[in-house]
Formats: structure tokens, C-alpha cells, sequence
């Protein structure tokens, strides 16, 4: 800790030792935000944010020293550059990044969008509230302002919105994006018709009993056990909003919420949350210090989440193997029920206004609805007053409904108000990249149902964590899938899957 | 955070934001400590040694800028001093203080330091497992050599123990201890042995029934809330080792634990942490990040322990209360025991061997022992190779009775090997100052008993806090006991209390 720029020792080393340190800080940032969420007393609020600040403050000073601008650029000469070993180079890649979105805003302006946007989500809680969205123009107009600037400040290639979607999705650019989510609406907009008519609907009622939430959580240990999660490296608790955090990948929290009304709430979360913890273990845990063994996108960890959540978890093989344990634990509410009523109960597709609650075929058409509008607000194509307007005929287009008011329509989400524009397509690439993967482990696993439904979900872990989770930073996630299953992001993978699972369930 | 130095603010404000920075990195190191031994997973503690050696570093980098020195200088000039606030002067004075310790010890001997005590832990875990002294000595003869430079560097009046005291007990001075703990000594021996003369046992079958574990936790979180601590402001789980740690006044935690077939162990952890956390509750939230919202010594600390665990919690008054609570929740176990029965059971006096498992009477015999060792050790008066065969003779000339082996005599602590020298006397200046306290208490509220008996807890809370908790650091101990009871710090209000109350239990 003494100052290391004085002491004779090799760039790269001391590059190490300064990543190393921001790192340590942001995992210790992390320990105190998941305490917050889960076992912090009420009045404990007060020195948490003073705690908080003061490390994210820290975490900045230290990490935008020009000292690691300069250790950058010498290590970046083609000679020392070359003479690196690959993990290394990989460190030097990740940290030029980093280190180049954190230095190139201004203070002024990291100061303006914070003020900017901790105003926004208050008059955001209020506008929802009151479905008053005239009360929230205003912040909001500041706020693609100043993110504007930001986009301006990082530069693109292309389109400023670029710039911030790179924030999430390293190297995607909202030309592909377009392109990917055109084919997917349309296909989508489709399949949600003939889903309706059908007039057909799956009974949910197996699942709306009482289930006693104790055990309800025990099931979700289970479960998690048996997808490959180490409680020794983790551990699972309760909070309002289900999350994920790490400290390490020998340190990694999930939590749920339990419905004791619905066995549905508990479970999926834990299986979503569980999806981005495996993620988690698995990353290269020497790696950790160097920045490099992190994860690589949003896009990615939402694929661990979606493919187990949704093409494992709502699958018929993993009811046929969890179904018996449930069955054990609450004989009374399982009754006579089949892995198929279940694989029905947890499909149902409905026209839904709001994204949190929507299922997996209707999940998409939110999400590219907010993208479309983001990223012309952004352009400048459309100003904030035309956001109600547009979003409900958007709405009506594509999921054939038209929101009664702004809350249940564009103030739904705290996205925008938290300045998180650019974040939303992140949701439906992790369904891309999910289908993706999931379609070529199939392919190379072709008994991978009979396994699943035998409870070898080892399988599935040994191969993510192959193609994905050891990898850590190194590769782009466009690179990463490519690697991963032979071909660049495509939608019909996606396509396909939904069409061919929901033309069973709806019986087309 | 951007070079405040450079800033046009005033010096005084300048070190308000200094002071505060280190607070809080102190705060969320003690946040990642409490996860640690209460909710990390097994595997966490790979990352964790590397987040809280950058946290302690940093900590200990921005302490010690020469910055910090510079302002302490200019506002101590008597013109700026004395322009001050009150609260301003206490901080300029307690930050002196700390920042004269961080700053007097060389690097190299605070990583010498590190070193031989990490290597001394683990040289005692295993001596003591083979109770062999002879591979412990050689650790624990390097830790107080250094032991005695760090007492060099720091400076002392008197003696070089006097230096490593004041860390843990600002002010106090070994020859007041020696004569404090002197005459408790004589009179503790004479004590003990009238105990052992009367031939008489108190009964404790009543305490070793089964007890439920989740009802013992209940027990004690209504006898907690009745003692005034908020749990909106703090929580209790479980540890193997029952701590109390501070996040601030607004989120104080505690630790318990629970043997089903010992009601003792988990009451009296609780009430014994319950006590150190209202201490900590108490403190003057605004002056948290001055540094003088802080508690100010160890025995300060014991002292609020001690009182709730032993003045009240093995009272009768107490018993009185606790009784009928404890009966609604225990029937069975309960029976038809009197609270008389109970406190007869709590307040057995044995002659044993260890000094965590020493009674209220015995163990400041056992803490006079090790003071009279170790201020010894550090003069250079006797010898590590004597340690062992002055432990035993001490032993039986106090506690009439010899450890058979080493690891039941000297090798029983980790204090030692840990670089803990100074620290065990704050156990017994505890005892002492919350007799003196007692007393007091005693003096001004006439029916103290009958309110107890009634579970008015309030009145002592209460009192505690005006007359302890919201001084934070703005007085020395001996000096805060003064202010609260009149009197400098005195054995015989102790030796008093120890005698009437075990006179009534053992009848003479």
C-alpha cells in the first residue's frame, strides 16, 4: 500500500497490484450492498450510504490514477505487449477499457447524472404512483440529456446510443441489435396470434395452493443442489427483489422471494438467480484480481439465467425428474398431477402490460419495444413527450393490448429514472444467446432429455462452464457465442425453440 | 474525494473529511468482519483476506498522510484551538492521539509485527493441542521483543508496559493498576476461600435441562428488547464465539450462542454482548464520523457488559422479573423453580482452571495473574523460559489450584500470541468501574430493586446513557468514571459488592 510507482518493479506487476486493489474494493462494495438488502437493520440505512460512498469514491480515485493510463500505454507497445503471456494481454485489454470509460466523463458530468437521476427516480416513484407522466418529463428529458453527453464523451462509430449500450454489451452496436430484434418481433408478433387462437389456456391451479414457505425454500435448495450450485462458495437468502451477487466465485449470494400462494415465485427465481450464481463459481478464480475473471456482459448472464430458468426449469424432462421430490414434500397440494400439467401450469402465455410478469414468449416484444423507443429518444428522433403515446401503440401492435394508464404502461419500469438506457436489449440478447447455446449443447448432447429427466444436470454445468464461465473477460460476447456454439448471434435459434415448445403446449 | 488539499476550504473542514474517509472504511471493514463470522460460506475466505488487507491498508494509508498531521498542527495552535466548538477540540484531540500511534511505528516494524504474530497463532494452535511450551516460546519471546520496541517508539513516562496499556485504556498507567488490582487481589483470595470454607454448592440441575435452541433465541431477544436495545438499530444471529461489532450507532450487531442442554450459555452471551451493544447504540450518532462518536477504552466497554450480564442479569431483582417469561416459554424445565434457585445456579463459584469459564468472583484472579505476568515479561524482570512455572505457582497461591498441564494453564489464551499485550487488564478495570457505576446507580435510585423486579430496565438504560454513551471519546476513562459517580476509580466498591452478594449466596 506504500506508493508502488517508487519501488523497482516491472510495469506489469505493478499494474497487477493496482487492479488488484480496485477490485478488492468493488468486492468489498459488494459484501456491504448485499448486506443492505438482506440483513441490514432499517436505521442502518444512514452510515451505509456514507460507508458506500466513500468506497465508490475511493474505487474511482484509485482505479482513474494517470499512473494506470501510463502503465497502459507502455505495456501496450507491440514489444512489451507481445512479450506478455495471453492472460496478461487479456488484463491489459480489459483494463484500457475500463479504464477509458471511467476516465473519459468529466467529474462535472459523473456529478450531474447522479444528481440527475437520484431526482429522477424519486419523481419517478411519484409520477408511477399517481400515473402522472407529465411529472416525470421533465427529469427524464434532463436525463437522455446528460446521457447524450455521456455517448458524446465515450464516442461511437455509428449512432451515439452505440456508446451505451457498449456499457452492457461490449461491442454490440445497435445496427445488429435492429437487425436481430426486427426478425425476432415479427416472428414473435406471429406466434403470440396463433397462441390466442387457439383459445386455448393451461390451468395454473396445481400451482396457486398453499405451499408452506419453509419448505417451499428447501425445495429451492434442492434444486439448486442439484443444478451444481456450491453452497460452500454461496448461500441463498431472502430479500424483496430477487438478486445475485459475488464476491469472488468462491463467494456467491442469491436470494428469492417466496409466494405462499404460488409455488411458482419461489422456484424460478432461485433457478434465474441460480443460472447467474453457476455463472459465478464458475469464473477463473485466479483470474479474479486481474479483473479478467469477471463476467463478460449483461447479455451473457442472462443466458445462464434464462437457459436455466426457462429452457431447463420449464422443460418437461426437469418436471419429470423434480416432480417425485415435490411430490415428497408436499404430497397433499401434487396430488395426481403429471410433469406435463406442470410444464403447462408454468407456460401460460398471456397478453400481459407489464415486462417483470411477462413469460417467455411475450417477455421479448417489452423488451424490444423499450429498445426501439430508447434508442430513438437518444437519436433525437423522438422527444420525451411523445413516449405515451408511442409506447401504447406500440403495445397494441405487437402484445395486442393498450395499457389503461401510464403506470401500467411506459412508467412501469425504473430503467430510464436510474439513467439505465442502453440496459433493456440486454434482457432479450441473454434469450438469443440462451437459444443459442441451448440448441448446440442438444446437438452434441442428443440424450440430453432422457438425462435431464434421470437429474444429470451436470451435464449442462460441465458444458457452460467449458464454453462460457472459464473464460471470464477474455473473449467479446459476440466472440464468446461464436466460440461457444460455431456461429455469430442469430435470432432464429430463439425462433425456432419458442415456436416448437409452445406449438406442443398449445397443441399447433 | 478529488485532492480536498487544494480546495479552498477551511482546515477544520479539511479534516472533517479526512477523519470521516477513514471512519468510514473503518465502518465497512468492521461490515465485511460480521459477515465473515456470521453468514460467509466456507470458501468466501479466500477473497475475504484480500478485501480486508486492501480495506486495513488503504485505511492505514490515508490515516497516516503527512496531510492529516499538517492540519492537526494549525488547528492545535492556541488561537485556532480555542476558536473550536467543544465537539471540534474533542476531535482535534482524539485524532492527535490516534494519528501520534499510526504514525510513531515504523513500517517495518508494524509488518514485523504482522509477521510473528500470524506465526505465533499458529505456533500456539499447535503447542496448546500438544500442551508443549517449548514451541511456543520462541514466537511468543520474538513478539515481545517487538512488543518492547513498539513500546519504544510509542514513548511512556514510567515504564514501556504503560505504552501498550494505553492502547487499549487511554491514560491508565501500570502503577495505578498495580495498586487497584493489589488490594482487589488480597481481598478476592480471602473471599474465595470464606466460599470454599462454607462446604456449600448452589444447585444447577434447573439450568441443565434441554432447552429448545429456537426458544432459548427467543428468551433472549425479549430479555434484549426489555434491556432497551432497538432492534431497528441492530440484530443478533449466532457465532461460535459471541462478539458485539458497530456499524455506527444506528446498526450494532451481536453474536450468541446456544447449548440445548446449558440455559446459561445463551442468557448471559446475549446480555453480556446486549451490553457492549448499548453502549454502542448510545454513542453520539452525530459525532460518528469525527471519531469521537466512538466508544473510548476497552474496560469502558467491559464495564457496560458486566454491569447488565452480572450487576443485573445474575441478580435477583432480575430473577424476579425473568421468571414468569422464562416459565411461559420453558413450563416443564421451570417447574416449580424460585428465582432464588436460579440465582444460586448462575452465581456458582468454582476454583477452575479457565479463565472463560471463571465465575464473577474468580476471574479477576485469573486477569491478575496474566497482569502481573506480562507488565513483568515486557520490563524484562522475569523470562519467557519462567512463564510456565510462575503460572502454576501464581495459579495455586490465588485460585488454590494447579493446571496439571500447560494447556490448561499458560498456553489457555491466544492474547499473547496474538500481540495482545496490555489488553487482558481492561477485562478487570471493567468489573471495577461497573461496581463503581453500580454503586452509584444504587445511590440515586433508592428502589433500584423493586424497579428491576418490576422490569423497569429503562432506569438503568438511561442512566448509563447520560452518564456513559454519549460521551463518546470526549473524556478519558478514569476520567468519564470520575464525572459519573464523583470518584476517581476505586477496588472497593467491587471488593464490597462481591462480598455482600456472595455472603447472601453462600451464607455467611
Amino acid at each position: 500500500m506504500k506508493d508502488i510507482s517508487m519501488m523497482n518493479i516491472l510495469p506489469i506487476e505493478e499494474l497487477h497490484t493496482r487492479v488488484a486493489e480496485v477490485v478488492d474494493l468493488s468486492q468489498a462494495s459488494a459484501v456491504l450492498g448485499w448486506d443492505q438488502e438482506t440483513m441490514m437493520p432499517k436505521k442502518g440505512a444512514r452510515f451505509r450510504a456514507t460507508q458506500q460512498a466513500t468506497l465508490q469514491g475511493l474505487l474511482h480515485e484509485r482505479f482513474t490514477q494517470p499512473r494506470i493510463g501510463r502503465l497502459l500505454s507502455i505495456l501496450e507497445e507491440p514489444t512489451s505487449f507481445n512479450a506478455l503471456s495471453p492472460t496478461d494481454q487479456a488484463m491489459i485489454k480489459t483494463t484500457r477499457r475500463d479504464y477509458d470509460r471511467a476516465t473519459k466523463l468529466p467529474a462535472s458530468l459523473v456529478r450531474d447524472l447522479a444528481m440527475a437521476t437520484t431526482e429522477g427516480v424519486e419523481a419517478w416513484r411519484i409520477a408511477r404512483r399517481e400515473s402522472r407522466w407529465e411529472q416525470f418529463a421533465p427529469y427524464l428529458r434532463r436525463i437522455v440529456d446528460l446521457k447524450r453527453q455521456e455517448a458524446a464523451c465515450i464516442g461511437y462509430k455509428d449512432v451515439p446510443y452505440d456508446a451505451l449500450l457498449d456499457e452492457y454489451e461490449p461491442g454490440a452496436t445497435t445496427a445488429q441489435l435492429a437487425e436481430l430484434f426486427t426478425h425476432l418481433r415479427s416472428e414473435t408478433v406471429t406466434l403470440l396470434r396463433r397462441i390466442a387462437s387457439t383459445g386455448r389456456q393451461p390451468d395454473r391451479s396445481v400451482l396457486e395452493q398453499e405451499y408452506d414457505p419453509a419448505k417451499q425454500l428447501a425445495f429451492t435448495e434442492l434444486v439448486l443442489r442439484q443444478m451444481g450450485f456450491d453452497f460452500e462458495a454461496g448461500r441463498q437468502d431472502l430479500s424483496t427483489h430477487p438478486f445475485t451477487t459475488s464476491f469472488g466465485p468462491t463467494d456467491v449470494r442469491i436470494t428469492t422471494r417466496v409466494d405462499d400462494h404460488d409455488l411458482q415465485v419461489a422456484l424460478y427465481a432461485s433457478i434465474h438467480e441460480g443460472g447467474h450464481a453457476l455463472y459465478d463459481q464458475g469464473l477463473p478464480v485466479d483470474l479474479v484480481r486481474t479483473g479478467v475473471g469477471a463476467s463478460v456482459s449483461l447479455g451473457i448472464h442472462e443466458s445462464q439465467s434464462r437457459l436455466w430458468e426457462n429452457f431447463i426449469g420449464r422443460s418437461l424432462p426437469f418436471w419429470q425428474f423434480v416432480l417425485p421430490r415435490l411430490r415428497e414434500i408436499f404430497p397433499v397440494q401434487t396430488g395426481t398431477a403429471t410433469p406435463e400439467m406442470f410444464v403447462g401450469a408454468v407456460n401460460r402465455v398471456d397478453r400481459s402490460l407489464i415486462r417483470v410478469e411477462a413469460d417467455e414468449v411475450t417477455y421479448n416484444l417489452h423488451i424490444i419495444l423499450r429498445f426501439e423507443i430508447e434508442r430513438r429518444l437518444i437519436g433525437g428522433e423522438i422527444d420525451v413527450d411523445d413516449l405515451p403515446a408511442l409506447w401504447n401503440q406500440r403495445s397494441q401492435e405487437y402484445l395486442g393490448i393498450t395499457p389503461p394508464n401510464d403506470r401500467l404502461g411506459v412508467l412501469q419500469d425504473t430503467h430510464w429514472a436510474s439513467g439505465l438506457i442502453g440496459y433493456f436489449p440486454t434482457y432479450s440478447l441473454g434469450n438469443l444467446y440462451a437459444a443459442q447455446l441451448w440448441a448446440t449443447l442438444r446437438r452434441e448432447v442428443p440424450d440430453l432429455d432422457e438425462r435431464l429427466a434421470a437429474g444429470d444436470f451436470q451435464i449442462v454445468l460441465s458444458w457452460l462452464r467449458e464454453r462460457i464461465h472459464q473464460h471470464g473477460r477474455i473473449y467479446q460476447p459476440a466472440e464468446l457465442i461464436e466460440r461457444a456454439t460455431g456461429e455469430k448471434p442469430r435470432p432464429d435459434y430463439l425462433i425456432k425453440y419458442l415456436n416448437e415448445k409452445y406449438g406442443k403446449i398449445y397443441g399447433f
